[in-house]
C-alpha cells in the first residue's frame, strides 16, 4: 500500500491536533508526519502512533518531498504557503476560507461531491464548519426533491474560534460563578451564559462573513447557483459541536417520513429522531462523533413543500479535521485507482 | 387615584416574585397586596414597599374583595382558580397557556392590542414569553407592510423553566467545571454547555407545544389568521432573556432602513443595530430591561420582500411579569376612563 508524507500546517492548533488524532484513528497511510507551525510553537512535540514528533517552523522549504499538506493555520498562512506547497508537488487541503470560492479550486465534502477533487490544480478547499455538516444532510433531499430555498439559524460552539475560544468560555464561566466579571478578550462580547449574534466580521449588506460563507459554499458544493439561501450565525456557550435550525423549501413535494428514510440511508448521517422519547441530537451527544446527526424532522406547517430539521455535527471533526482527512482519503483513492 | 387589592398567585415563583417587584417599581396603585401560593409555600414572606407580607395558601376564598388577580402558578391552578376569582369579581390576568386560545379570552400585549382588553369576561391572557417579545417588534412591520410568513428559531433561557431551571443550569455548570457529571433533573437533557431542541412536550405533527403556542398566539394577537408561521424552540444555557432569529416575508416591499425607522419609533422597542461597531442585543445586555431589543435588521437576500432580524427580551419581564402588569395598567386606564 502506498504511504504518504503528510504535513500538518497549524499542528498545535485545535484543528491541527484533531487532524493528527484522526490520521491516527483512521490509519491513514502516513510514511512520515511533518507537523508545522509558527516559529513561536516550533520545538513543541506531537505524539503520533506512540512516537514524539517535533513541530517544525513553517517556511518556504517545509514542503520538499511532502505528498499531502493539510492547512489549518489561518487564511493568510494558506494564501502564502498553499501555492508554495502545491508548486513543490504536494496536494494541499486547505481548511481556511481563502481559496474556497476560487473557481479553480474544488470545494469538497466527500459524501457530496468527491468527484470534484479530480479538477484540482494542487489545492482543494475544505468548507466552513457549518456548511460541511449541513450539506451532508441536504444532499439526499436535494437529489430526491430539489431545493428552492433554505433558511438557517446556527448555534455555533466556541471551539470554532480555536483554543482561545474554548479557554475564554471556561475561564469566563468560572469567573461568573464566583461573581467576578471577566471581560471578553477573544470574543466581541461576553460568551459565558450569553449569546453573540456575530461570527466573523460584517459585510455591507448586514450579513456576517460567516453567514455569506454558508450561502455561497452550499451553492458551490451542491453545484447549484439557483438555490436561495439565508443564514443567521450565532455563537453559543457550548464547547464543541455546531447545531443548526434548518427550514427548507423543496422543489417537489416530499414527506417528513421520506426525508427520514433518505437520511437514514445517507453516508455520514445518523438520524436521531424520536420526539416521543425525547430523542434528538444535542451538541453534548455529538461531540467526538464523525457523523452528522439530524432530528426534529417535520413538515413545515407554514409553506408548501416545506421541511424543517435540526442538525448537529462535531465542528472540529466533520466541520474541519475529519472532512480534511476524508478529502485526503478520497484523493488517495482516486490517485491509486485512476488509469495512468 | 383609585387603588386596587391585587392578588399574586404563585407569589414565591420566579415570575411571581418579578411581578411583585414590577408592581413596586412601576408604582402600581395597590391598596393591598395578597400574595398567594401553594400550602407548601404559605407562611413565607414577601417584601412590598418595605413591608413584609405573609404568603397565604391559595383556596376558594382567597379572592374575596380582590380587584385584580395575577396568575403565574401553572396551567392547572389557573384552570381551577381563574373562574373562581372572576366570579368573585376580580379581573384575572393569567400568565399560563390555559386560556390563551379560548375565543372568549383576550390575549394581550398592550403595545399591540390593548383594545382587546375591553372584550374580557373576567379573564385576560398573557401570551407565551417568546410571543410577547416578538409581537412588539412585528406589529409596526405588520402595520406598514403586512406579513405573509414568519420563520423563527428561538434561543430561550432557562428562567423560562422557573427557579428549578435557573438552579439546574448553575449547579450543573459548577459540577461540569469540577469534572463531575450532574444528570439532568428539571430538563430532559443536560443544559450546561449544551442545547436542548425541545421546550414543552411534542405534538403529533412533530412540533412542540411551545412552538405551536408561538404560531397560534402571534396570529391571535396580530388578529390575522392568514399569517403563516413556523418556529423551532431551543433551550440554551443562558440564565435570563430569550433571543429569536426571525425571518419574515412581508406582503409589500419594505427596506431594512424603513424597518429600523419604524422600530425606533415603536413603543416598547429599542433598536440596537450598529454592526460595524459590534452593536446588537445579547441576552446579558437585555436582562433586567423592560423593552424588547432588536438588531441585525437586514434585507433577506434569499427572497423578495424578506427581512431578517434578531430580537432579545427579558423573558421574566416583557415575556411574563411586566406584560402582566402592563395589562393590569391598561385595564385600569380603560376602567377609569370609560363612560359609565
Amino acid at each position: 500500500m502506498k504511504k504518504y508524507r503528510v504535513a500538518v500546517v497549524g499542528a498545535t492548533g485545535v484543528v491541527g491536533k484533531e487532524i493528527i488524532t484522526i490520521l491516527e484513528d483512521r490509519k491513514f497511510p502516513v510514511s512520515e508526519l511533518v507537523p508545522l507551525a509558527s516559529e513561536r510553537s516550533a520545538g513543541a512535540e506531537v505524539v503520533f502512533h506512540g512516537d514524539s514528533v517535533e513541530v517544525l517552523a513553517l517556511g518556504p522549504d517545509s514542503f520538499k518531498g511532502v505528498d499531502i499538506a493539510l492547512f489549518s493555520a489561518g487564511g493568510s498562512v494558506s494564501a502564502e504557503y498553499c501555492p508554495i506547497a502545491a508548486k513543490s508537488g504536494a496536494v494541499c487541503i486547505d481548511n481556511t476560507s481563502h481559496f474556497r470560492m476560487d473557481p479553480t479550486v474544488p470545494l469538497v465534502v466527500p459524501e457530496v461531491n468527491a468527484d470534484a477533487i479530480k479538477q484540482h490544480k494542487g489545492i482543494i478547499a475544505n468548507p466552513n464548519c457549518s456548511t460541511a455538516q449541513l450539506v451532508v444532510a441536504l444532499k439526499p433531499i436535494y437529489d430526491a426533491a430539489g431545493i428552492e430555498r433554505i433558511v438557517i439559524s446556527t448555534y455555533q460552539s466556541v471551539s470554532g474560534a480555536g483554543t482561545a475560544g474554548l479557554d475564554e468560555l471556561e475561564s469566563q464561566t468560572r469567573a461568573n460563578l464566583r461573581g467576578v466579571d471577566a471581560p471578553p478578550e477573544k470574543f466581541s462580547h461576553h460568551i459565558a451564559f450569553n449569546l453573540i449574534p456575530q461570527i466573523d466580521s460584517f459585510l455591507e449588506n448586514g450579513y456576517t462573513k460567516e453567514e455569506i460563507k454558508m450561502v455561497n459554499e452550499i451553492k458551490k458544493i451542491l453545484g447549484d447557483d439557483k438555490i436561495r439561501v439565508t443564514a443567521t450565525a450565532v455563537r453559543v456557550p457550548v464547547f464543541v459541536s455546531h447545531s443548526e435550525s434548518v427550514n427548507i423549501q423543496t422543489k417537489k413535494p416530499i414527506t417528513a417520513e421520506k426525508v427520514r428514510e433518505l437520511l437514514e440511508a445517507a453516508p455520514g448521517v445518523q438520524v436521531l429522531d424520536n420526539p416521543a422519547e425525547g430523542v434528538y441530537p444535542t451538541p453534548r451527544n455529538v461531540a467526538g462523533e464523525d457523523d452528522v446527526f439530524v432530528g426534529r424532522i417535520r413538515k413545515d406547517i407554514s409553506q408548501e413543500n416545506g421541511i424543517e430539521f435540526w442538525c448537529v455535527g462535531d465542528n472540529l471533526r466533520k466541520g474541519a479535521a475529519l472532512n480534511a482527512v476524508q478529502i485526503a482519503e478520497a484523493w488517495c483513492d482516486q490517485n491509486t485507482t485512476k488509469p495512468q
